[in-house]
């Protein structure tokens, strides 16, 4: 089993992802707060990367029993039900909705990467249980930063390290390829404390300014959802 | 002053860097090639981003006093003089001489980068040298990795942490972006022995197949070259 990092989506096109397995990392939020709204018994997320999709569609076909979520620069967008603070993501809300979710980084990631084979999105809170799935499967695997504005961005980084961390702790024999190792020392050297690493990082600056430190606490927590998202035919839904 | 990392030139495009001050790096082997060139006497290096381009106009203006260089996926190119191997590229070849050269990754970053205000080359061999141009400077700079057919290198990564820790033992105060903060990082948790960051690297390994050992010996010396190579008009030569 051979790991891949790409730290951000411009370095791609969307054909590369054409049958692979790909997991999307986008902790500061859309990847902790779709793993939230799952977990919270959402009936599924519909990952879209443009707000006038996303408006679009939310009037059409799903009327009535669809949310609109999603931000545009940390802000909630003018007309939209719902931010991207997985705080708002709560089970009286949520339950048995479909969610059209729109965000800077990480719907657009997911939407890049949507003729994988097998497509996952992990957050810190559902690591161990994409680890646990992937190692199931078997198969060779990329992990995809969503980044910030198609550039690098720490938190999504170590996060893809610590998941791989979780993947050798289960399974010693794993391949990692240059940007895997490097994942996986970054996460040694700034994943000590998440909580310490989403503050200290640019995206995690900007929300603090923005009044979302108690999401910065949310999004640090590792390992509390048992959940495993999987992107199929358009939407993302528990697997299983 | 300000320091930020692009990991490869993948995520940007070319007008990115308009009024920047930008160092690329290509450690394996095009920017330890460029250095050594100019330090045994090149009179310029003319990076160009395509094989056609390089054999255009070395046998127009500066027929006579031209030597073609480079490679293509390692390997020298038919009809070229040269390779891209840095041991290559001897005073008693290269003194005098304009050097029109390719690179599978190092050439093309730095044509990318060509609007930059002022636009450096670094590889270990020369990093001291260009950290203190950069502090003469006092401007942000951004550390433009070649990588690996736009995607990540681990060499060209830990090069630029090496090059960043070189700035900060000159001066205290900088400011790291989030992608500095992780290439310092890098250099950390894979640095402390060069020669081993190239041979376990994925480029360094196809080096070693192909039977460029010493390269990566040569490329793996830190601070053996007072070289600062500028691109300017189109050409690169010794500042001063």
């Amino acid at each position: 089993m051979k790991l891949n990092v790409l730290f951000s989506p411009g370095n791609t096109d969307e054909l590369y992802f054409t049958g692979k397995t790909t997991v999307v990392i986008d902790v500061l939020r859309a990847s902790t707060t779709i793993v939230e709204a799952l977990k919270n018994g959402a009936k599924d997320v519909v990952p879209v990367a443009t707000v006038e999709f996303a408006v679009k569609i939310s009037g059409g076909m799903f009327c009535g029993q669809t949310l609109l979520g999603g931000e545009r620069n940390t802000k909630k967008i003018e007309g939209f039900a719902l931010g991207n603070s997985p705080l708002e993501y709560k089970s009286e809300i949520v339950n048995g909705k479909s969610i059209v979710f729109y965000s800077t980084n990480g719907t657009k990631a997911i939407v890049k990467a949507k003729f994988s084979e097998h497509l996952f999105i992990s957050a810190l809170t559902n690591m161990n249980a994409v680890a646990k799935h992937l190692l199931e499967l078997g198969s060779d695997c990329v992990i995809l930063c969503a980044g910030n504005n198609n550039l690098f961005s720490l938190e999504d980084s170590v996060c893809a390290g610590a998941l791989i961390e979780e993947i050798i702790n289960l399974e010693k024999t794993v391949l990692l390829s240059d940007s895997a190792k490097a994942a996986l020392g970054l996460n040694k050297s700034f994943g000590k404390n998440k909580f310490n690493t989403l503050t200290e990082s640019e995206h995690g600056k900007i929300l603090i300014k923005n009044g979302f430190n108690k999401d910065l606490e949310f999004c640090s927590k590792e390992n509390n959802a048992n959940v495993v998202p999987v992107y199929s035919n358009s939407v993302i839904k528990t697997l299983g």
